[in-house]
């Protein structure tokens, strides 16, 4: 799985990887002189790396992936500093006219959750779910109208996007080395992570599954103790 | 000055220091093993340092500042990975209803600039910038009359911050060492950083050269060069 | 306790700190605009912060120390990517004849250890402890000498210091903001890490006690679990 | 290139690179929605990144090498913090006996030239340098006898390499991206780096012309003006 649709119309996607399982354990025994042996031996040693947090062998792996996702997504996903971002710029390309419209499952799902804190979870009905939605659609329409007639006017590209939502999708490259993505997922497949990045993060799971699968059953396994 | 307004809504303030350019002096002399001796002597080492691009002694400094700008100056501020970051969540509380409105003058100057990519300049009229700034209005107040409603209905903040504008203020703190503070004002003090940002830069800097009046006249020397 | 002697010449003394476990707090309000409200309702909110792994709030405090240390203890020091770091430089003064002498003790203690795989241990005797300090001693002259003569020869300090051994020491500032120090420890304070930066770990320990009393109730709490 | 013997016993080699040329094109179009389109039209763009310090897209490729060196150069090289490292551990196994043995001309000619700080150049003549060869060979040998007396009687290996000198040779695995390499070589390619270091940087640069040989032609052309 090197590709993953995500919410309505984004997704990860790996663009390039370097290192495998068997590169950490060849990295790990520079401190021994020795090279990799066999699984059959070395499951253990990777194990051992990764429960006593010997995690500089990890940083030996890595990938590159692209991402579509909505604004206040990438808000929260730029806060991890040890990854590397190119990102479409609303300074050069007028920014697509796509949004993220979540669905009424979700926003009652949230709302409904015992404890949440982030809304007032007894007024919330399935009505007002149903208006919400009606009412970013029209927001989203009429920030778009403005959009496009102040490009039109010839009013600066940097600042026409002011009306911009935070709803709005965007695309960026993020490259990192494998100690890094697992320290992004440890925050961002958590419970009390947002739900839409918890998607994001997911597919991100998926690749390094696919691509370092030792290293993601120590990652999983660690996570289900 | 560790005070600077900024825009029409925001600011950049000092909240802490450490280090000075005595501390600079003094750490660089760690190599050698003797300490400050006073700016008659020093002031030709504090220039070698900066000119040859010792930096790690600039290092042994910082600030950390509290700045309100809006979302779309965070973004581009957030791609500098070596500063630290506290800001204000609008999953834990609604975020107020500040917007950024530029000024006729500033949109019609970017737009007039030769070789701007930025607009389409000739199109560009008094006019527009006018009607500009009144479609961005009417879309800040439509954005928060959708966005109380939805607080008011129940719908999760996190949720309900997706038609959030990212012209609209957020707040946070932000601290890094005083190399790593430079290198954020060499590109956004730059000509082709986006004009608002640069006026952040510019109160950065106001902040550095109170606090650390050598080592900005280095820097501000170099640039002039 | 901002200065602890470590080894037989060694030490960590505190140059210069900056923030506080009330501005970790003010920093964690930035998410929902309030600042410090007091311990007796605040002390939660730390431990929530630190549990959490909130940990962005403690990269607004920091310290810079010095450390006098053997040469073979700043190598594993400096693997930590995120401090700052000044050294004593022997390309341009000569190091002084400072060098560490283990304790028959200490190379007894480890040499017994059961499961210790940095030794043989049956053959281990107070004898040939005592040997090896009299070797030792007798390389640091031997090697000391001919440092001295190539400096007086006119060899360049860059090469005339090939022979000193990895027992010299040298002196450094060293500057992180608190999280990174705290990880510094997590792995230096660990009985796995060598017994001599384990001092110095423990050194910078009592700095930070002193500096930051509730952050390293946290931090201690947390390792005793 | 990818191999290159470096001093009398050192290597520097290639293990596994990432990205390309072309990624670094595809990579920065991220801002207008475009990919790689011939190096006929690209060229232009590429020359533009790198001189614009447009670095982020550099970030995208990398490289993991295998060196080997003496420790005093493994001392310098571990400053740079944007690198991985793993290395050879003598805390787990006994270091071999390969010791850095610079010729006469190396010594000589550091010593004679004009307003070199690390040395007292009049003095130094081909029998001092010739001298400083003996006692070298010697206190080498001395060092390692003591080593290998102190492994047979059981000394834990992390207290009998205390006699190690530091021109010892290690080895180590370094991983980087290719942004963070040409800041390693624009530092170690300098003539007022160590001479050493400075081979290694040689050798570093091959790869990456190997590699990267557009970027490459981008970063010595800046050098050379």
């Amino acid at each position: 799985m090197t590709y993953t649709a995500v919410l309505d119309h984004g997704y990860v996607k790996l663009i390039e990887q370097w290192g495998s399982d068997e590169r950490i354990i060849e990295s790990a025994r520079m401190s021994t002189g020795r090279g990799f042996e066999g699984w059959e031996k070395d499951a253990k040693l990777l194990a051992f790396l990764y429960s006593h947090k010997h995690l500089t062998p990890f940083e030996m792996c890595g990938m590159t992936i692209e991402v579509k996702a909505p604004l206040f997504v990438f808000r929260e996903w730029h806060r991890h500093r040890t990854q590397s971002y190119n990102e479409m710029s609303a300074r050069y390309i007028p920014m697509p006219d796509e949004n993220y419209m979540p669905d009424v499952d979700r926003i009652e799902f949230l709302g409904r959750q015992a404890g949440n804190k982030q809304s007032d979870a007894d007024k919330l009905s399935i009505e007002s779910c149903a208006n919400f939605r009606l009412d970013l659609r029209a927001l989203y329409t009429k920030a778009q109208q403005i959009y496009e007639d102040a490009l039109a006017a010839g009013v600066p590209k940097e600042l026409a996007r002011l009306v911009v939502p935070v709803g709005r999708y965007s695309r960026m490259r993020a490259s990192a080395n494998l100690r890094n993505w697992l320290a992004f997922l440890t925050l961002r497949m958590d419970p009390a992570a947002q739900w839409e990045i918890q998607q994001y993060a997911a597919g991100v799971g998926k690749i390094i599954e696919h691509l370092f699968p030792r290293t993601w059953g120590l990652f999983t396994g660690d996570k289900n103790d």
